[in-house]
């Protein structure tokens, strides 16, 4: 190896030794050793793309889920002594099958003698997209009306959108191959190319949207714009982390149980989930058409406004509550905070909600803060279950029990159950849900309810099965009050809670009455304001 | 700024002045000041995506040419102190309009007492593509027949050749505005896809293939995969970029007077173009008929001779050479090195190619080497330009006139010139060519020509216009013998020459008689075993 490598003759020969440990450990994946040659200790730093991990710990925890990397050869390495037992080197590496990446190690000698990395900086190769995030992407995809009030802005569209001469692939290999190109754009995609967007491209999605982690096993889980090593949060995840990461500014989705407004509180976004019906939903493959909306993420409150004033009125102003009946006026400044929700989040989110309200009601806009009983969230998210759960199969079944094994095992087994769900257990679950609709339609008459939108950060990439099944269970529980209301949800990043993996963002949902949607990101963005006085007013 | 950035508190004061005066460089485009506060000398480092540039004053050119970045905040900075007078800097930065970046700078105090970064590793924010490379791609965009001999591969199309439902570009945003999109693939593509092969993406060309530079006015100018800083070569610039950084295994090009074997050349690729009309142009927008073929770059020549196999034959073998009438039996092994091109290449060049062909000669499979006159260069050259000129106005005059100030200068410029060839100029520029067609296929009847690809390594992109327009003169009196005589070339990565940027690349050009084009690419591969015995046999 030594002889090929340029500049390896200058390295000393037990810091080169440690190097060429460490490079066959990569390319091993051998993550004791890779462990073990990270220096220990809070102040150890590896940075990519992703972001920055600082600590041993995290990095540690990283590695579990990054799986190895494509075999390489050292090219080129340069070696810079700083002091005794501190050395800099900085290595090109060329993939066998194409590429180079270049990796910056800071190299200390420990006590014990021997030679650790106490921070590395990664550029791996280059890659034509990132697959986890997108299908397909251009410059741009599909070019927008020259002039409206979204000109500029790109659009990730979420794998669940007709967009025409394009299959819809729904997160799943078997699906797209089997689909044939849509001849129409769904009415969502042209809307927004009518105000002047253009779309970037055609963003990933949990399989048939039936998920709210993210985590898609046929194309990877997409990074977490907000927090390194995070789910992204799904079932719009592509759009999500698009929009996080600045590969778009505005992410067109689905929610049909939170996969709009539960991404938007992972990565830091702005996410809104519309009244159920307001936005149509041809050339959208339908989940459970019961409670199936469309949703926007973005950055800020300033695009969603622009986005929800061109999509949801006919001239850029608040007209859509004269189609419900309700007045043009923005939403009483009124807030009603469900107390069966702050007794399901996590503790740290409770105490950054609760700090939030003390400095609203402080704040020179104090609004109006109450607390209000919603009821058992069981109550909502049982029959939501069976309702979603018998739809879902009705629209997938036939397609599924076509292609056994096409899906993953996460959403196979909720499919599974759906399937179980008799005409009887439908019904009785329908009429469940009535008085529950009227109940949170009531709730929202006067007021507007206020509440974290997820029990906690992001949960860690690493975490297995059962930890992910209680973080979605805790997570419905909160989201489906509003999908069983048919009422517009909008997920605004108000807080920051510690995790694990350091400073998180976690989401705070206005859930407002039906039609109110614009009103609804007024309020938000005027919270927003007394929060941030950045946001723009 | 101090009190906003996470970690700023624990940077000594001056070390966090003279961080913070960078930064604000950057955001400025202050050269001056970015080049004072990397420090002088050879050991200086700065890396990202594009590669490592080693040495102060490859730094700073790099810099002329790379542009201001995009507004942003640094939002941490982590501090290692190292010694008394060095110490790592890790900062991420926001940008305004999203995502986020990492640098990393080693910090070292000079004589002087002053800070400045000795080593510097940064990763921009993520972009969904790199639009110097790409216009559109997917995952993939078109998916090939699941078996074949290519299958496993990935195609960059040159945005020349029609794909169906897809537009073509000619590297120009007004000509794709104006096109309509293609309802058949070009043969070149679908063959590709028939053998297995899937479509990574669309790829960025010079405007209308009217260059050899690479350097897109619109799109902007993609990275050299093997230089970094260097111009990767036209027009086939975003195939041969994709290729060599390993997001394509397959570049499907044109070549007219050098497209496909100047990207090759600097981009350290196998590139071959093929005998003139033996692969269909059909869906191929011309440049100019009586020369342009289609051709394709690699980076191996065992994948080249994969697309050969099939693409030029009907059963995978040699069979195209009884189609014009020569064996199907190999080339024989005897060369013949044009002494004019000899003498027109840079000094550098020729030492390594006199180096390459004593190594040949001293192998146990020497080849039979002589030197040949092909007569003056320029006789060459000067009707190719005429007849050229005139075809490549009659394709695009009419739309060049209907769209005015739509090309960028310098191909603007050459279809001025084009525009004013006469009938007369056009016919008497054929007749010169006709016996030089002869000459060029006589030297080739019992022999293959063997000389280097183009004068010397990729110019730096810093180059401004007048030394751009010397190389390529005096790479086009290289190149355009062979379009002149129709015959097949094929450009190998054999040569390493010594540049301003480091060691470069060049290719070695072997021209062939008609139709022996999967015998030229058998004879580069033989010869690329004397030089290197990793490739593949």
């Amino acid at each position: 190896m030594t002889d090929e490598i340029v500049g390896a003759d200058a390295v000393p020969s037990d810091l080169f030794t440690a190097f060429e440990d460490y490079e066959r450990a990569i390319l091993a994946n051998d993550l004791d050793t890779l462990d073990a040659m990270f220096a220990p200790g809070p102040d150890t730093m590896r940075g990519d793309a992703a972001g920055l991990l600082i600590g041993h710990d995290a990095i540690s925890a990283f590695r579990g889920v990054r799986g190895g990397v494509a075999a390489r050869e050292i090219e080129r390495i340069e070696y810079r002594p700083l002091a005794a037992g501190a050395a800099l080197l900085v290595s090109v590496s060329r993939y066998l099958d194409g590429g180079t990446g270049l990796q910056t190690q800071l190299w200390q000698r420990g006590t014990d003698g021997a030679w650790r990395i106490t921070a590395a900086h990664v550029t791996p190769r280059a890659q034509a997209l990132d697959r986890a995030i997108w299908r397909t992407v251009g410059d741009p995809l599909w070019q927008g009306a020259w002039e409206g009030p979204l000109a500029g802005l790109t659009v990730a569209v979420k794998d669940l959108f007709a967009i025409k001469g394009y299959r819809i692939g729904a997160g799943n290999p078997k699906f797209l191959d089997w689909a044939r190109p849509e001849t129409t754009s769904a009415a969502a995609v042209s809307d927004l190319l009518l105000g002047g967007a253009s779309l970037r491209g055609i963003a990933r999605t949990d399989e048939f949207a039936y998920s709210i982690a993210g985590d898609n096993v046929h194309y990877g889980t997409p990074p977490n714009g907000a927090l390194p090593g995070a789910l992204p949060g799904g079932s719009s995840s592509g759009p999500a982390s698009a929009v996080a990461t600045g590969q778009a500014e505005i992410g067109l989705a689905t929610d049909t149980a939170g996969s709009v407004r539960v991404p938007a509180s992972y990565q830091g976004l702005w996410g809104l989930r519309t009244t159920h019906g307001l936005v149509p939903r041809q050339g959208m493959l339908p989940l459970a058409q019961s409670f199936d909306t469309i949703g926007w993420l973005t950055r800020g409150g300033e695009t969603l406004q622009a986005v929800v004033d061109w999509c949801l009125s006919f001239d850029g102003s608040d007209s859509t509550e004269s189609v419900y009946g309700a007045s043009g006026s923005d939403l009483p400044w009124r807030f009603l905070i469900p107390q069966e929700v702050l007794d399901a989040v996590e503790p740290e989110t409770r105490d950054a909600f609760d700090a939030l309200l003390v400095r609203l009601a402080a704040s020179d806009d104090p609004p109006s803060l109450a607390r209000v009983s919603i009821g058992d969230l069981d109550e909502f998210l049982e029959p939501f279950r069976v309702v979603q759960g018998a739809e879902a199969w009705r629209n997938n079944g036939e397609w599924l029990r076509d292609h056994p094994g096409a899906v993953g095992p996460a959403v196979a087994e909720r499919f599974r159950i759906a399937s179980a769900v008799t005409a009887e257990q439908e019904a009785s679950a329908r009429s469940e849900l009535e008085p529950l609709r009227e109940r949170m339609q009531h709730l929202v008459a006067g007021a507007t309810l206020l509440l974290p939108t997820v029990p906690g950060p992001a949960p860690m990439r690493t975490h297995g099965g059962e930890r992910v099944d209680a973080v979605r269970q805790a997570t419905l529980r909160m989201t489906t009050p509003a999908a069983v209301g048919g009422l517009p949800a909008l997920s605004v990043p108000l807080l920051t809670v510690e995790s694990q993996l350091g400073p998180a963002p976690v989401g705070v949902c206005l859930i407002g009455r039906s039609g109110a949607d614009i009103s609804l990101v007024r309020a938000g963005r005027r919270l927003a304001r007394l929060v941030d006085p950045r946001e723009a007013p």
